[in-house]
């Protein structure tokens, strides 16, 4: 791809990094011919961003809103100096350059498949309309999408939260699936733990999971409430408890390891756990955000674990479209994401 | 395994974490009757932590050397806080119990290949005897070793430096292997890029990338001298200079992407390098402790890259004899292994 494709030109410092290791961007409203400029109606926080700024502001709404606004007017883009993630938004097409590679047009309402971390953001309402509750915040305001950028026109038969939570999580089920496909391609169907399974990407890549040939799931919660809802979902075929922070706790919950191991908790110290719950030869999937590359590098070791450890790439050809089918065919999961926290994981 | 086989007792805090996670471990020199006492000889730091201590202390040997005798003596282990990351040591074996299954009795030179985050460590000749201005650390002091733990007897042909240096680093040849050899079975045979060639992990993974059946290999360094340096060793086919931590760079010296990259460049910053480096489909392995999970995970999803992102898991079985046999069978990677720099790579 081209650098401009890429949108190197929108950064302003430091010069020459891509847009997502920028510390700022550039957000004019002016667009070149292959770019598209966005009406922004609500962003969508990612977890572990969200859950941080919950926490570092002791749950204090007007000072979480205040430090959003802040980070998105210095750096140009809603991108959490902490944890490092983003999220996505929606928002309707404004003004799509004649060389765009998208598709769009104005008028469509779309969600942004790229992080927010990369995506010039300017916001105009202060957001007023957001109560600073949850990681759903409505907005006013532009945003910038490059020739590479991934963008999905909102189908028009789910609610724009619903489609919008499930789009945000939708590379969790894509590369579930790829991951369990290969496996089972291999002879044996693995067995498919989640940890965090009631939470969004969770219960998607439950669904994925089996669907892909998955010999027995497992999901993993950490509270006897999680436990009574996935149960009733009949999305796994076994639920159990455990704190997925506590590796202890998670190796005696799983039992028989598993093939593949999925984690989907949005909270820092999982990795071990998920080492210890994976056969030998196994697949560990890491999706949370809140993941450290050394404790998993260096506990796999430490565990004399023999596991291949995937860094969870959000991008997998189709993955926006599987998971709206997922949503759409799993009643399980709908009413996961419908009735359930707003957080990705409720430990 | 069991939980006493991965040293849950000697974790002192916080309770109930495996011994990397722990802040402080147990160093009783009493061991269990399935553990083994070693009498520590040399601690070879790891390369991003010996980097970041030498930065934080502007190079100041003594600074250096205060730094990492608090670490030990509070931590009961050389893991450095900032990194996440230790190292490895060498020593003699003291006392072996009956139980313990490592096969090590009493006057065994051994190598340990788990990550000094993880081992109990007491130092008590407050490192007189190092410089501060390498990795290498001459040291007195014991080492506890778990029923789970990994060691290897030193080679009697090499010199123990070398033998230490290459086992540091096995993990990542052992790995590269497996990916290659994967991959050629898939039908295409694949180009390998490596970044940060010349360092030790660099020059052993483009040797084995080599064996393991690569198309084209090409090994990508910072500077002038080490591109003269790696071409007079033959191991790469192709030597290109660029800031492994400028994505636009990179990109442009390795041209045509590559099937499957490998990061050995122990500075922060060069995921999105190997991302556009590597082709649709391909792979990234990083090994390099400087690595950011959510930059991968976020720069991926944001260039749009289909690309498998593997943590490199420092344990692969058979890693330290593929990497000695490697030293052994080439010329050019001893040569860089024992003219190069202490560092892993010279950015």
């Amino acid at each position: 791809m081209t650098m401009t494709e890429a949108g190197l030109h929108r950064v302003l410092e430091p010069e020459g990094v891509l847009p997502q290791a920028a510390r700022r961007l550039d957000t004019d409203p002016r667009i070149r011919p292959d770019e598209v400029r966005v009406r922004v109606e609500r962003l969508n926080l990612d977890a572990a961003s969200y859950r941080q700024l919950h926490t570092a502001h002791g749950g204090d709404p007007d000072a979480i809103r205040r430090e959003v606004l802040e980070i998105v007017r210095s750096r140009g883009k809603m991108h959490n100096p902490v944890t490092g993630s983003g999220g996505m938004l929606v928002g309707v097409v404004d003004e799509a350059g004649p060389d765009s590679p998208l598709g769009l047009k104005p008028g469509d309402r779309i969600a942004t498949l790229v992080s927010l971390t990369l995506t010039p953001l300017a916001i105009d309402d202060g957001l007023a309309r957001w109560d600073g509750r949850s990681e759903q915040v409505p907005a006013s305001g532009h945003a910038i999408l490059f020739a590479r950028s991934i963008a999905a026109v909102l189908p028009a038969d789910l609610p724009v939260p619903l489609a919008l939570s499930v789009m945000d999580v939708c590379g969790a089920p894509a590369l579930t699936r790829r991951v369990v496909t290969r496996a089972a391609a291999g002879g044996v169907a693995p067995v498919v733990a989640v940890l965090g399974a009631a939470g969004k990407s969770g219960s998607l890549s439950l669904a994925a999971a089996r669907r892909a040939g998955a010999a027995r799931t497992i999901g993993l919660v950490p509270s006897e409430d999680e436990e009574r809802r996935l149960a009733a979902t009949g999305l796994a075929d076994r639920v159990v408890r455990a704190d997925a922070r506590d590796p202890v706790a998670v190796a005696a919950a799983i039992g028989e390891p598993a093939g593949v191991t999925v984690v989907c908790v949005d909270v820092p110290g999982c990795e071990h756990g998920a080492i210890l719950a994976t056969a030998p030869g196994g697949t560990v999937v890491f999706f949370s955000m809140a993941t450290s590359f050394s404790a998993a590098a260096l506990g796999a070791e430490g565990l004399a674990a023999d596991v291949t450890m995937l860094i969870g790439n959000g991008y997998v050809p189709g993955h926006a479209a599987l998971a709206l089918d997922l949503l759409r065919a799993e009643p399980g999961v709908r009413a996961l994401f419908t009735a359930g926290p707003g957080r990705d994981s409720a430990q």
